[in-house]
């Protein structure tokens, strides 16, 4: 049995998660994930990271997008828009039901850890999945146009500000989820999952005892980049990198994670990066194809970066 | 020109209102709505009647129900209902819009009034629709199975309860709504829809304020029977009349009605009460069909009514 528990944010923890519980039992995998892009709707209480996890898991995401749900409409927020209501965040039928039922349970008193157990186990799934903590913790993303609530930066601005700077309202006060720290510090082998380091893995970390329990597990941890050939896969990690005065490469993931992570795996692509970073920083690099591109390739970097980490103790 | 406010509930004010703004002018027409029924459901606020009322005018109500939208799905609510979810207050695709945007909406801070005018605007309506109170007022109806939200009593355990009590929670504080003292004293005509006393009526009388106003205007005030025959047209008045110890009758409603209003529309099933009902009480009795079957209908009724009213100076 090896324990794994994975720190996560959105679509590429997801595509990660994915090929983890496919080449370990689900049961023995915890995805710790970012709710830091959380969000109140219209009234409701939207949790994008969460459910890009749990759909991606359940094998209901839609796999154009990486989030969001397969087979799914709009009518609900087609005549949201006819009503002249916010339509720039994008909410299908479907999709409704989920923030629907959390919100109701939310109004009831119950925790979003006990939820999100609940909807992934009415799902199906056998690993789990929870929230880094139940309190309220919102990423603020500090541009020139004035600070930005995360959605309204990633979504509605498209991304297109460059960041200034980050922070992440609640974390002050914010605890860990009732088995965050645990999970942490009981873990065979913990994973920095391929997510963007400033607006998933930060937030995530912010909130009290769970950087120092990382830092306390006597588990390796694995980072991988989510950096390839000096581009993110996904998203604007590459832009944020260089807006903060960063390395826009793996390197510059490196240096950040080189503190927290025993091991990084690095894209093939990057390969000629490895002997700078294991200089410059304490993290043993492995080099393998980190693009997950098919259920193989999302199998393979899962394995390998769970044999990698399980190698460097 | 004549300028008719009335006092509304759901389904048989929303009809009396669609011959109202048929054979008057709908810009001097003021439906002045019950939000005792409204709920907060999964983080949505809900106003049934505001809802039903502006449908119906706008000519999108589902005529087999008379609340609701027509050609309506019900994506995310058996979705919802998957997941676990409250599924037994029906809300459709569409009908969902109309929640998120008045809830969006509220929690910018924007009162539930002007909400609705923009919807109603939205809507192509010209009359006005304005919910009797800006503030929280809710229906709490007593029970042998004790005190139950309007809707629990309403749509979940379908009116099944006798009702032994009814108060308005709120009612102490709330205050009306901008225009509706305004639209009651400046009427030519005020009426009373055919609604439910107790549950439409009652509440919206017990906003501070509204039953001194109607009391004080000049207008001439009609009253619709909603009782035909010893029955209630629609919903549970015949037997909350019974459980509250009334007359279930036309002479019931009567009686209720005596002190407020200056005529009594009485159906012609029931004329043999009109002599009794204008010795019991000081208001004059005017028999005609109050039967709302088709669009004929509701315009004699509305125009019948208004007639009586006026007469009645």
């Amino acid at each position: 049995m090896t324990r794994v528990s994975v720190l996560a944010g959105g679509v590429g923890a997801a595509r990660f998660l994915d090929g983890l519980v496919r080449v370990m039992a689900p049961q023995d995998v915890t995805a710790i994930v970012n709710v830091g892009d959380d969000m109140e709707w219209a009234g409701l209480h939207i949790s994008p990271d969460l459910d890009t996890v749990t759909y991606t898991l359940a094998d209901l995401v839609n796999p154009e997008t990486g989030w969001g749900l397969r087979a799914e409409s709009r009518r609900t927020l087609d005549r949201l828009s006819e009503l002249g209501g916010p339509d720039w965040f994008m909410i299908g039928d479907l999709d409704l039901a989920t923030h629907l039922y959390r919100t109701h349970r939310l109004s009831q008193g119950d925790p979003l850890s006990e939820i999100t157990r609940d909807l992934t186990q009415r799902l199906g799934l056998d690993c789990r999945i929870t929230p880094v903590t139940d309190d309220r913790l919102r990423t603020v993303v500090g541009t020139d146009a004035g600070e930005l609530a995360f959605q309204d930066y990633f979504v509605r601005r498209r991304a297109s500000d460059a960041v200034r700077s980050l922070r992440f309202d609640g974390s002050d006060s914010a605890s860990p989820a009732p088995f965050v720290l645990d999970a942490i510090r009981d873990a065979d082998v913990i994973v920095i999952a391929p997510s963007n380091p400033f607006l998933s893995i930060d937030p995530l970390l912010s909130v009290g005892g769970v950087r120092e329990a990382l830092g306390q597990s006597k588990a390796p941890v694995a980072a991988v980049s989510p950096i390839i050939g000096g581009q993110a896969v996904k998203g604007p990690a590459g832009d944020i990198l260089r807006s903060l005065g960063h390395d826009v490469s793996a390197l510059g993931v490196a240096r950040i994670y080189g503190e927290l992570a025993d091991v990084f795996i690095l894209d093939e692509a990057d390969a000629r990066l490895a002997s700078e970073i294991e200089s410059e920083t304490e993290m043993r690099v492995v080099v393998m194809p980190t693009l997950m591109t098919d259920v193989e390739a999302k199998m393979s970097l899962a394995s390998g970066t769970v044999r990698a980490a399980l190698d460097a103790v």
